[in-house]
């Protein structure tokens, strides 16, 4: 009994880690081997830098691994922290019921959550589909025709608006009007958008009219921040006569009740769709809206789904326009917006083919009459309402009393606004009750009779503004109004798509490891994903522990003094960085420092945001082993030096090497008085090995739905938290110094619950051996790799971090075989394509993340070596380079069928040789095949097409 | 403003019902139209007869419908009303941790939990190879090679094996032996079971060896209810001397460190797999199980998962050796067992492929380990431990002290197991902790310290029984050890089935209709999930509320005195109710009264169940209309009028008619002295219409999984509660007069949730416009399809009931195109069959229920009128018999890849035309052709064939 496990071993059960991590024991030794070390140790020894590497264990608050069983208990204990009110608060927050159905088949499906953001149209026909009804129903409530994919919510929607205004219109003032009475948020976040980019806000009450002088833009709010609806259709016209165009941010519940924006004029419209069965979970995530006239459309920020053709002439749907994407126009894009929010915009479209026109019409009269007979209520009461024409949301006077209105509504389980000491702000919903309103009543002092008040109190609506247009007209919004029917469209749409549960996704840069089902549970319990943003603290003081946790452990981990959760996308974070960066320059005098050193291997998007933190982007050669260019960098520097406001690089490099030399390169900038961001896009290389704050980072946006586990939702939540140096923490967003950068005080707590138990479940050593686990995969690939595809860069010891990238470029010379090829044909394998020609074009960027096994990897590896024969055979002249299986790619069932006249059989076609496990015995059918660009953007369709235009 | 809706109405919303009722009204005008009426009241008046139609809605208890949100709230508090605490009761079922992953992939998944038995094993291929994998483990575990694809519970499985025996073995003795330490609710099933059918039932200690005497059969517990484990050997050796057959009731988890029953020379072992991973539930449902010896396989009760091979000569699993079963042998069956545990025994099965043999074994010796730590604590400080040897439990003595004891555990949070005044039992399991001994010592006023208990202690095993052979060492037990393996694992077995969430399944007396997230949901909510079923009442206060409102609305819903929801499948619930019938004729003096009149179209289980409960089957013929042969009923009642019992009918009709004179028949056997049983398995033609207890019933059992939402998952769970007029209350099982039918007290209450909240949520006016919906979708089909194909029976008016018979046989002789081609070509267009040959062959039984909306019901007629034009094709000669689509059928994407030599082509086999949705825009394919049953029945392996033979 000598070999019988201690009794606290047995208790500790598996680890969690063991789940989270693919490769078993001897898969890893096999992995190792193949690369030619003998374990994870000798590996983190010969691939990172020994100049960057922890070399113990970094201290830290978090406590070791504990199992599935006592973090969800942990989890349990913290919901029942937080205190569900009924949420009365309104300020772009409203109750909202999340059906069932939807919860279930949507937000708790990993065929929807685990998806990649669509770049493979042709794999991602099903959330593209789901997009594009979310886009016709923006479309259709705000009447403007463009709508976008969703944006990251509804105070960074309007920001955007700002920009696009500036962009679109003819006038060259930098003034931009806005509504005194807009979401204080929404203010918040313009103005620290506006500082930047030399925008001058000017907030006015326009009740008399636009101000005097000359304005490029206007943001009306309809109805406005206090619930009144007031008729807008005079100030567009006033700004339309000063050339400053306007955009209208505006409640699409109410727009089923009031004449739309675009009917009044408006050029953009923007708002939140969170009303639309989305959970409030303590602010985000939500998917804000942008719409616009058509002559804006190619003035969108963030992405836009529209229909387009595939190679047999079948419609197809792709991500339109990809031209205006910071990706493609780096810092001359329309916005750094990268990720969307993908799967809570499929919420809110499925709520409204839920509940078709009809039954959203129905759910806004609920709302409204609950206000009308409240306001009427507390009239009769003696209470003084402030408007007469509202939609959902009554002010009510009370001098002195606010605090002890709230207060016992609060008692009652209410949670109203307290606006000022005098005024209460109550909102009504969906989920607002007669019993509701009395209990308002009550804590206002008054009684009434709903009943008999309703019968007497008419409509409180301008009748001016009634909606007569039609909308969501399409039948989608009538076809699945029963349960039966909207789970069977649910399951069709996702069974196009290839999600992280049926394949790998081997994204460079985007890190596609296991969402587990332990981490995703928590968020759909109603104790988290139903706390209003503004609720009172302690009521959220279960979620408010959590986020403090999840702060500091992710400050320890990355080598930071502090964190903000508050950036609800990686963009964002980045964005928060450089202001932190830009406000402490400022802060000691140095303003002019503007200067934005970035390498040219760079994400996009890093330029983008240095242009939206006003500054100027100084591009930084890289050498021919791919690491930045020394020489450059410090001729850079020199040239620049007394401007020189930063330096933002990746870390490992974009290339997915570990750069020795990345200590010299912080320290010169810091030399010449820069600061050094580290982008964390590769932070899954780092964590528990390295920590960017302390081998010279200032500044960092971490990415918690690449490293840490948030979903990537088929392209967005995303959630991009700021981590700083300690002289940098008074200018973390929101804390004085610099504002907001999202709506939510905490940007989108409702999904931290999954960083959250990531990291209990994992502990330190967990992380590490993940991270390690990640680096042994990408070199086992590369190793396996590297005499059918040349891999393009490497570091110390010919090691590759947690990625590598394929070149193809001579291999495509040879052939004409391109990267697209190989691309589409590996989904002829079932497999999701990596990374194609980013950061490097032509090449492949393949990450395969720890949670791949080693059959998995295999399959990739053997589907690409299979590939890789098929382009000798094109090379070699077998098949003509336009009519190969390769540029025929990716096959569909029903080309299969059809009539055949290709030199290649139907059985190569879809059934690839090789023998790699999936082609035969669980075959996954593309729904279409190749999809022309370039087509839909000739044609430009992004609303629901007549069913007419798929009828074959 | 006038039209305003009343904000009354506006607070309901939009009713549940016009969710779970799928065509909305313009389409149900559609439907009536076609069927020649106006209104679905007007349909009643037509179709259902007046002499049983209830004339005003029924006074009922069942509140008005509520809305999701309401229903949600109310399960919330109900379920706030149970305490969880620890479980370490025992007696059968132990803590276990459900992994998130299982919970959300299958628990929670419909793919998996509203699928249909796999009857149409084409589509079927996904829970066939996880009950396949269920098999395997069990039969590696048990040691005895064929096991069963799952049994109701440990005592019915017990029950089971006791008949088994008794038919398999040489021993004429009526004489069944069983251990005394035989969990008690084992004991009284078995009691239950034996009288009817002349066995007796010995009762014995066998620590002196087996009772004098012969015997056919003996049951063994290993480890016993006590929680000592024996070694059988000896008593196995010495009943097999005997002529006696042997079973053993082994704990599963157990037998990964003990010596096997098959190893021991067991004929057959029997258990439950609950705490692989199965939620308590409050006692279920879980999956039994019962394995055998190869010579008894064809002696097996219930389903069998067998491998065969499909036409392409490709492995493929269906289900093995059917003519075993009640619905082929009708009284001469094994057993009249239909539904099994499908999605438990999946669960169960995942949970071995989570965890492999290590892991499992890792869990074991944690339940031993902490028991073995347990009992010393509890020696050393001074209490009595009974045994010496034993698996997880303990038992203790505490002379006059138990009550004490358990009631300190529990304020603790912990529960004990009472035994007797003097004695309480302590259960270990993998939820066990050393905090959990500690308490538990406390409890006992005992002090400890675990860890040096734990190095000083021994384990509590027998020496000679550990277990030394080998198990689970399929490839399947290490494969998928990663969640990130796992999930894809699931979700390619769960693509490879046709389940509700991507088509209708029109199965003719099965109702599969809408199981709706808002009902799933609170299944796997802790508070119901983790009760223990002997945990004490006010533990379970929310539940046993939930249950007692539950039988009081099902009570009134079919107008009987009472319900008991104990029966954990319809077949239960028939034999409950017929051994009522015969208690009460018992009680009457009357117990000559043996004779069960049976119409020829009745479901085989019928005649099983009567044969079970001690009666004589008498087959009364039907009439050329299809209903009972009126003549032949007076005739048969007049033949057997002093030792008539009951007659057994089904209402509406297995032919899916309203019976006019059904009144007169229930009278007729009213006046001879008989009962009337009123099968339930078409009560969703009835519900909200007409009672059966109202128009001649004296019993009934309901389909919980047919008429009452839940769901089928796969093959079971089902719940079959039994409902009684006034006279018969006495007889309700567990109640006195009559034994248990089930292990647990209330059956299954883990899923009772589902129909609590689907009665909630329709209210009485929802239930009444749902049946009648189902009814006009009968007859709708019957309307659209009667030129192409008769119709066979039709009631008043030419109605249909909820479902039509659409009779193929003229067809088939003309063309030779049979109804199992029709069912086959139907998978083409990705619909499931209806039912096939039952209740007549060669004919197809077609039940649409109410939630399937006009589109899709129009999809399956008109893949029908597709299928009725390809068959005339083939009776014109244009194709020959043997080879034409629909012999073809179904075909894989693989087979028309492949060389094609069939006269017709590739596109017309994969595409058929007509247009019906789904066969381009969503086709599903199946993953194996037509599969030839025979084949396997000849070559029978019901475990997981070695990797190799799907190497093709």
């Amino acid at each position: 009994m000598s070999d019988r496990p201690a009794l606290a071993d047995l208790e500790r059960g598996t680890p969690f880690a063991e789940r989270h991590i693919g490769p078993r024991p001897h898969e890893l030794d096999t992995m190792l081997a193949a690369i030619g070390v003998s374990s994870l140790d000798e590996l983190a020894a010969a691939a990172v830098p020994a100049g960057i590497r922890d070399q113990e264990p970094v201290a830290s608050t978090l406590p070791p691994a504990a199992s599935e069983t006592e973090v969800l208990a942990q989890l349990r204990a913290l919901a029942a922290r937080n205190t569900v009110t009924v949420p009365m608060i309104g300020l772009g927050y409203a109750g909202t019921v999340t059906p069932a159905v939807i919860r279930r088949h949507v937000l708790e499906n990993p065929a929807w959550y685990t998806a990649y953001t669509p770049y493979q149209p042709e794999i991602s026909q099903g959330r593209l589909e789901a997009l594009l009804t979310f886009q016709t129903m923006v479309a259709d409530l705000t009447g403007l025709p463009v709508a976008g994919a969703s944006l990251l919510d509804e105070a960074t929607a309007a920001a955007e608006a700002m920009t696009l205004l500036r962009r679109a219109g003819k006038a060259r003032s930098p003034r931009f009007v806005v509504d005194a009475d807009t979401l204080p948020q929404t203010l918040d976040v313009l103005r620290t958008r506006a500082e930047p980019l030399g925008i001058e806000l000017v907030v006015a009450d326009l009740a008399e009219g636009l101000p005097e002088g000359e304005l490029f833009g206007l943001l009306l709010s309809y109805p406005g921040a206090s619930g009144a609806v007031r008729n807008p259709a005079a100030l567009i016209e006033a700004a339309h006569e000063r050339d400053a165009l306007v955009a209208v941010a505006a409640d699409l519940l109410a727009l089923t009740l009031l004449t739309s924006p675009g009917e009044l004029g408006a050029d953009a419209a923007v708002g939140t769709t969170q009303r639309f069965g989305v959970p409030l979970g303590f602010g985000g995530p939500h998917a804000g809206y942008l719409s616009v006239h058509e002559k804006h459309a190619r003035q969108l920020p963030g992405r836009l789904v529209g229909l387009s053709r595939d190679a047999d002439g079948h419609p197809a749907l792709r991500l339109a326009l990809q031209t205006r994407e910071q990706h493609i126009r780096r810092e001359k894009a329309t916005s750094n917006i990268c990720t969307a929010q993908v799967l809570l915009a499929v919420v809110a479209a499925c709520y409204a083919v839920h509940h078709g026109p009809d039954g959203l019409r129905r759910i806004a009269q609920r709302a409204h009459r609950m206000a009308a007979v409240l306001a009427a209520g507390l009239r009769a009461g003696g209470v003084e309402v402030v408007h007469g024409e509202f939609f959902d949301t009554v002010l009510a006077r009370v001098p002195g009393r606010a605090d002890a209105v709230a207060d016992a509504a609060h008692t009652a389980g209410i949670a109203l606004r307290r606006v000022d000491a005098d005024t209460v702000g109550i909102a009504c919903s969906e989920v607002t009750t007669v019993a509701h309103l009395e209990a308002v009543w009550t804590a206002f002092g008054v009684q009434a009779d709903a009943g008999a008040l309703d019968a007497a109190t008419p409509d409180a609506l301008p009748a001016d503004l009634a909606r007569t247009s039609e909308y969501l007209t399409h039948p989608v919004f009538h076809e699945h109004r029963s349960e039966t029917s909207l789970m069977r469209w649910l399951r069709r749409l996702a069974d196009a798509d290839l999600a992280l549960d049926r394949t790998m996704i081997p994204l460079g840069s985007c890190t596609m490891k296991l969402n587990a089902a332990v981490e995703m549970e928590p968020i759909t319990w109603p104790e988290f994903a139903n706390l209003h943003p503004f609720a009172p603290e302690a009521d959220a003081a279960g979620t408010l522990e959590l986020i403090a946790d999840l702060e500091r452990w992710l400050a320890e981990l990355t080598g930071y003094a502090a964190v903000s959760l508050q950036p609800n996308a990686g963009s964002q974070g980045e964005f928060a960085g450089l202001l932190a960066i830009a406000a402490y320059h400022r802060s000691r005098g140095e303003s002019h420092r503007d200067v934005c050193l970035i390498p040219a291997s760079a994400h996009g998007t890093n330029a983008a945001s240095a242009v939206m933190a006003g500054m100027r982007v100084v591009v930084v050669a890289t050498a021919p082993t791919g690491d930045v260019d020394l020489d450059d960098l410090h001729a850079k520097i020199e040239e620049h030096r007394s401007s020189l406001a930063a330096l933002m690089i990746t870390y490992p490099s974009t290339h997915g090497v570990y750069e020795a030399r990345v200590r010299e390169v912080c320290d010169a900038v810091h030399a010449a008085g820069g600061q050094v961001y580290v982008d964390g896009a590769n932070l899954n290389a780092l964590v528990g090995l390295a920590r960017p704050g302390a081998f010279g980072g200032d500044v960092s946006h971490l990415n918690l739905h690449k490293t840490f586990c948030i979903p990537h939702g088929g392209g967005g939540p995303g959630v991009g938290p700021v981590a700083v140096a300690e002289h940098l923490v008074p200018f973390l967003p929101g804390r004085g110094e610099v504002g907001a950068v999202s709506a939510a005080p905490h940007g989108s707590p409702g999904v931290l619950p999954i960083s959250w138990a990531y990291l209990r479940l994992m502990g330190l050593d967990g992380l590490r051996r993940a991270t390690l686990t990640a680096v042994a995969a990408a070199n086992y690939v590369a190793a396996r790799l590297r005499e059918h595809y040349p891999v393009l860069y490497a570091g110390a010891d010919g090691h590759v971090a947690h990625e590598c990238i394929l070149d193809l470029r001579a291999i495509s010379k040879e052939s004409g075989v391109t990267v697209d090829d190989v691309a589409k044909r590996l989904a002829d394998y079932g497999i999701h394509a990596p990374t194609m020609s980013f950061p490097v074009a032509g090449t492949l960027m393949v990450e395969p993340t720890e949670s791949e096994d080693l059959a998995e990897i295999d399959r990739f590896v053997d589907a690409m070596i299979g590939i890789r024969a098929e382009i000798e055979r094109v090379a070699a002249g077998e098949w003509p380079v336009t009519d190969n299986p390769l540029r025929g790619a990716p096959h569909t069932a029903a080309c299969i069928a059809e009539k055949w006249d290709h030199p290649y059989s139907r059985e190569i076609a879809a059934y690839p040789r090789g023998g790699v496990p999936g082609v035969h015995d669980r075959k996954v059918w593309p729904p279409v095949r190749r999809i022309e660009g370039a087509y839909g953007d000739r044609n430009l369709v992004c609303s629901c097409p007549p069913v007419s235009a798929f009828s074959s």
